[in-house]
């Protein structure tokens, strides 16, 4: 059944390693995961060039209702990233600058919340980086519970507590803890491949050519025709 | 029965207490207010960093038709804000420099419109402020008529002309003329205690503790678990 | 029957036109036409104050498969504009910073396409301009054949191969080949007409009595009154 | 500021008004009004051919909390039709069997509500009638307070308390308390109209010619070509 | 440059081809022709069941505008089906029962409309299907010309003057008028392989087998596992 | 990483908690576990009348495509529900009336999809009920690999395969596998209260007294008045 619980200890992955995906960014970790874990595009952020990394402190909340995102501030630890689903959609602004000069004080390096934000100039001055579904002034009630680290639904993710948020201006993509390792690894491949191919490209070689796809256009069946 | 009228005089608010208001910012004044007002996340802003407030005069017209705005403007004064709201969605780019040009002339401060607006670049560089549900470069006819300052409606908020509008990064919230120095009163009392929060939650106090929320967690039914 | 095809050779229209097309600007150019050929609001800028027109070298595309983007790049010439519709909804991040660098080796001036895009931080940078409905890190396969330089549809507009692509801050707005010539002769006029309304309408002249829309409001009923 | 009230009594329209606007439906009686009151195509019925009309009794509630919604059954009396909005966008089912079976049990004729319902299929055996904007079994709390009997906005209608209600397939429209009447007369001519309209029209003659709009049509610049 | 024109004469397919058509229905025809044609699954029938062809007169108007659909009636003749498009989204009701009255008297077979229709009820029970976006009671103007037996554009798709409309409870296919004899071999094709399937199927035989998917499967990379 | 694997054999939940769980519909079960597990609004029957449960054989595709439906087939069994996710939001009509007839023929009781469905008269007749977002006669390709009896995502639910589905009117609801005894405890339970409530309401009791709600608005801080 369902207990609403706030859970004080999550495990997280190795600090070097998150570093390093923030750095890779989410389309390159996300293809080198084998193209999953993007929560979706209609999570976005609310600043032009922010590209973090931080582990997931989940909070599940009511529509409306930002009390469990109280109750998650203490949990955080510098270099999380507080992710705040709720059970039905909301277009409520359930964040502001008050919290986030509290999870600044923690050491937090941003928000996820498929709801909305709001203080957003004041959010871009601070430096505090959010990528949320809206921008909303429309503030919230403390009525209804809710849980804060337990696994939570985003755009098509499940995210467990702990796992690696990865955010930019692509959007957010989420790895999960233990495959933090292999993301790096298979980022590092990719990132290697890319400014190798970028080069190539840049000196006008056709991808076409380099990546095969030629051929393939003639297995598909597509037809060059010189003009109608 | 619905009649198409155009009333020339409208009460306004103290201009004092509207400048205020504009400072206060769109989330402050919501919340003083007991949370009423916002017209919700689809009216967004085409510009960063503008905060304004100003007396309503409103038009209600045709989608697809831009004749009412041209017959709202003789009706501004400074300090206005022109504020659009149509009979049925529309899409289209109602509302484009020229207008915008016409609106500075007679020192109107912004536009709110539930429709689309062009000449987006030009507004940002004239720095006429426009808050829209659409970017469109679809221009419109001047064939139907509609009303000015008339009682409308925009996502969820009835306007009455001479209400104060209040828009910046958040959004527009609307407030009621007879309540802008209540709505400015209680802004400022909630700037206060803003203020002091902010210094205690930047030195890592808990707001779950100084809002006395860890008791509410407890009466609602949340459990605390060390791990899972 | 339904062909997988790519067209080798498209005509296009007079540079020297496209050009001062580009310098128009979407909406001059959409009025100059009859106001026909925007696109619609859904696709919009990933960055602000580009202004492009080119020749449309056109993509039909499958949702989450961007083969034929490779397909159509060795197509392009400068002073095209890459333009990609998918025969169905598609939220993916189809292109990134590895098409842009083809494309600008081409001298392609800019994409619009009505599924997503990525590393957009990157084309930014680069400088080289997209329209899309949707950001998104989300990448693709190559498996599913589709066509290039054929006509295709976006958002209520039927797009030929070397139609005349305009975009700005506004939007998208396409001219059909064989207009190009009328549209800019159209929107010189236009643009001298509202330079010269521009100076009244700062100087404080009525739209409403100079454009003669007085009568018209009287003509479609629409009453004054002084007050409620 | 902002109370949360209920409001005991209200004053209605003459039931036999209200029934004669039942009979004549929405079509009708918004035409008759000066094509005003509907409340959108997002409000759409559960079942097919109710056809009722009734007086508004107004909730305004929170999303995902349906308390008010308790409150306001004993204020309902036979012939009403409650009418509930939120504060804010909701999909869950706030209303299910058990609270039609009170409603029937008070005469009431209907509900509109801008959130979802469940029971979906009990309310259709029950024949009582629903208008949503969502059907959904997610359940709500009951823990945040809000108003009944006051005016309430619902999809770019302003609805006062004791306005009435007509709901049929086409969806709802809103006639004020105090233009019932009229609204009535209005609907009767109309009917008069379109049944004689209906009979010349079936004989194959031509709205276009006994409406007079071919004139019209050459006035608004329309060619007439054989054949292209 | 935009004109707005009617076009009076239009060619149309061969009407046994139609009719037949008509009878195999859209997914089958939409399949034959290579997967093209679906106009999208926003235009619903406002019915069940009925399962129509007919050749297209088309509709260009403005949004919350109806007269061009008077314009278009006496176009009309027994077998076509009516197709009305907007220069930009709308949801008005532009359509109801007098004009259905007026298009049953000429023979028409139904309508098919990107905007909103009314009198739903009575539009059942005269048994004329219509295919609409939205369902809505709000009434339209006669004020802005618009044009007939143009292309249009809906949802993806252009259509001809003239092209084959085939619509069921699957939405809206659109067959070009000069390929309608090419899809009907190809549902006749699609027919007698699905017939035959069908029985197979239903014998319980698999078409991951009969249709050489098992092997396709292997060759995308996909791995069976007994149990995780 | 990402990998694309078929599980052939998945536990499931006890079948005659299974059929009661049917019986006890979707708004009972969701409440009983908690008011968790409904799938969202936008999941909607393509029929009227339809109560099931089964245990979910999960599939992930990818849009536009259906192969892995096809590869799930065989390893559905009498009492099943076949619950088909995708990687990207998908318009297409992935599953029609020969897949239908493949499950049928193996006892699967319904489909759930979080993209479109056709042939929908024929599953109407068939009496194969679908739960689908869409309803599109788009066909699709079988050229990219997914997953079989993997978890899935479908709008802010995590679905393993072998939980229990439920599905009616009112949308869709997971249980999860090991909860299915405790939610039929649940579910009995509310539904003796339910009966118990229904005799007292339909007789005229309040709810807002034998709930105690009363009390409850005081508390939070609702004020009665007379009249306005």
């Amino acid at each position: 059944m369902n207990r609403h619980i706030v859970i004080r200890e999550i495990d997280r992955a190795d600090p070097d390693i998150i570093d390093e995906l923030a750095e890779a960014g989410t389309a390159t970790v996300h293809e080198a995961m084998g193209r999953i874990g993007f929560v979706g595009p209609h999570i976005r952020p609310i600043q032009q060039g922010a590209k973090i990394a931080g582990s997931a402190v989940t909070v599940l909340g009511h529509p409306g209702d930002n009390i469990m995102l109280h109750a998650a501030i203490e949990l955080c630890r510098p270099g999380d990233v507080l992710v705040v689903a709720n059970t039905a959609p909301s277009t409520h602004g359930m964040f502001g600058d008050l919290l986030a000069t509290s999870l600044l004080a923690r050491g937090v390096r941003g928000l996820v919340i498929d709801a909305g934000v709001r203080d957003t100039a004041d959010l871009r001055a601070m430096g505090f980086p959010v990528w949320s579904q809206y921008v909303s002034c429309q503030g919230t009630v403390k009525s209804t519970p809710g849980s804060v680290n337990v696994p939570i639904v985003m755009g098509g993710i499940t995210i467990q507590p702990g796992d690696v948020v990865c955010a930019d201006d692509d959007g957010v993509v989420i790895v999960e803890r233990e495959q933090a390792r292999t993301a790096l690894d298979g980022s590092r491949s990719r990132l290697d491949a890319e400014t190798a191919a970028r080069s190539r490209l840049a000196a006008g070689e056709l991808g076409l050519d380099f990546y095969g796809l030629r051929e393939r256009l003639l297995d598909l069946g597509v037809e060059y025709i010189d003009r109608l």
